[in-house]
């Protein structure tokens, strides 16, 4: 079964809020955990708890592990090994960006059944071009697994570099970076492979973003996951959801984090329940 | 004493190649290891061995430790540290690029002394943009570490985001994504704090790349370290170098992995030093 599909039937069955796991230090201490590897890996088992059963995808927020080494890698093993027992997808929010033959070991890494950090979907930037990725968008299909390529990002500083004007690709000349990205990307979700909802390439796109400004186009995104962040700290509404995604509103994946966290251990469900709600009742008025 | 100073001491008194530490599985077969954690951490110990003393720094490519999960980053900590403690400058390959507030995990993670990750010196990627890399700059400055931002990489398609034109940026409009990242992330390179020949913020341009298709100027790099990709297996030659770089010659840190770790571990001393006499002699001619 293909990644889209899963993630369309999960979506179907639990809604589209991706919880993160983001065990920032300020976090660890508002938990009264520890700051090392053992409070991050507290903090990723009690998330997973709360989120099983409520929603359809968590995503790890990588760096927050690296921060500890081996020993907050091997937590997140531990983190993600227990989110797919309980049924949840894992994406792996790593954003790796590389060459060509390098990208194919972060595939292995991220995306091979077995391997220690297998998840089932990995964030990858696209700085190197779109033929870095297109290694990797193989490996993924063929491992049934799923991909979310940067496009056009939540942060204020965004634009620099994915409002760019293509030059040098004659075929894209005058695109937008974000739209090129997403354009020269989606075949695998366009191609008649993708009988479902869903296709299993997708894109970041962030809920704060003037897709109009950026030049992304909703062409570009047909069948693709759009992974959103941008909701709850950084600005936009889950309410909004409709309003700012329109047509493309089923295919969004909000992401919630720090406002999902900051309920403390003892608040997360509750939390996840009423962040549910809210993006529920914008999705189906 | 800073990076940059560091960098400079080392390769007035090593020269001015940068050893890779790449464990690809071929090249894990063709040495007659295991191709798991325990023949990544051999790999890395034995170039460790042969780099020492010959060359300023060498470049863990991070992907072929992750591929092993928890027990490859165990494997590099190890390797890191003993490169550190021979004298050579580590420069870990990870490209680690996202939103500010991540970044700085990532700076946590790889440039704090301490850290079980503690490099020399960090690759970033900016498709976040300028701004997700101002509090990491800071962050390294403090610590006296290093990183190397991606500007202009040697892949065949990486033009098509790098040579893009930004629109959105007032200042920087009509300049192309590598120039501008470099002119904009290079002002601690130019204060007056930097009274040495380098600063602590490098930038990534292959031997491969046009600068003057991709627009990067020459002003942008001034008294920056230049991590250059792209010699041996990629296509540019180490007697090239000055011909390449020209005025910027003795920024380079030509980066070669493949074409020296082929050699296998019998031959890798001696094809370092056959790097290394190639390298010297198109530098001082």
């Amino acid at each position: 079964m293909t990644f889209g599909d899963r993630l369309a039937e999960a979506m179907a069955d639990r809604g589209q809020l991706c919880v993160g796991i983001d065990p920032h230090e300020s976090l660890l201490a508002d938990w009264g955990l520890s700051i090392d590897a053992a409070g991050v890996r507290e903090f990723g088992l009690r998330v997973v708890e709360a989120a099983a059963g409520r929603v359809p995808v968590v995503k790890p927020q990588v760096a927050f592990f690296e921060r500890w080494g081996s020993a907050g890698f091997a937590a997140l093993e531990e983190i993600m090994a227990l989110a797919r027992a309980a049924g949840l997808l894992v994406l792996a929010d790593a954003k790796r960006g590389d060459i060509g033959s390098t990208m194919d070991a972060y595939a292995a890494a991220w995306l091979t059944p077995g391997a220690p950090l297998e998840a089932d979907a990995l964030t990858v930037s696209p700085y190197l071009g779109t033929g870095s990725l297109r290694g990797t968008i193989g490996a993924a299909m063929k491992a049934d697994k799923g991909l979310f390529v940067l496009s056009a990002t939540s942060n204020p500083d965004a634009g620099g570099v994915q409002g760019a004007e293509v030059t040098v690709v004659d075929a894209h000349r005058g695109q937008s970076v974000a739209d090129w990205i997403a354009t020269s990307l989606a075949w695998t979700n366009q191609s008649g492979a993708v009988t479902g909802t869903l296709g299993s390439v997708g894109f970041v796109v962030g809920a704060t973003v003037d897709r109009a400004e950026v030049g992304l186009t909703d062409t570009a995104l047909e069948k693709a996951p759009i992974l959103a962040p941008g909701f709850g700290a950084q600005g936009a509404s889950l309410g909004d959801v409709r309003t700012i995604f329109g047509a493309l509103a089923p295919q969004v994946l909000a992401s919630a984090s720090r406002s999902v966290l900051s309920a403390g251990r003892e608040g997360l469900s509750t939390a996840i329940d009423a962040h549910n709600r809210e993006l529920q009742e914008a999705l189906h008025v």
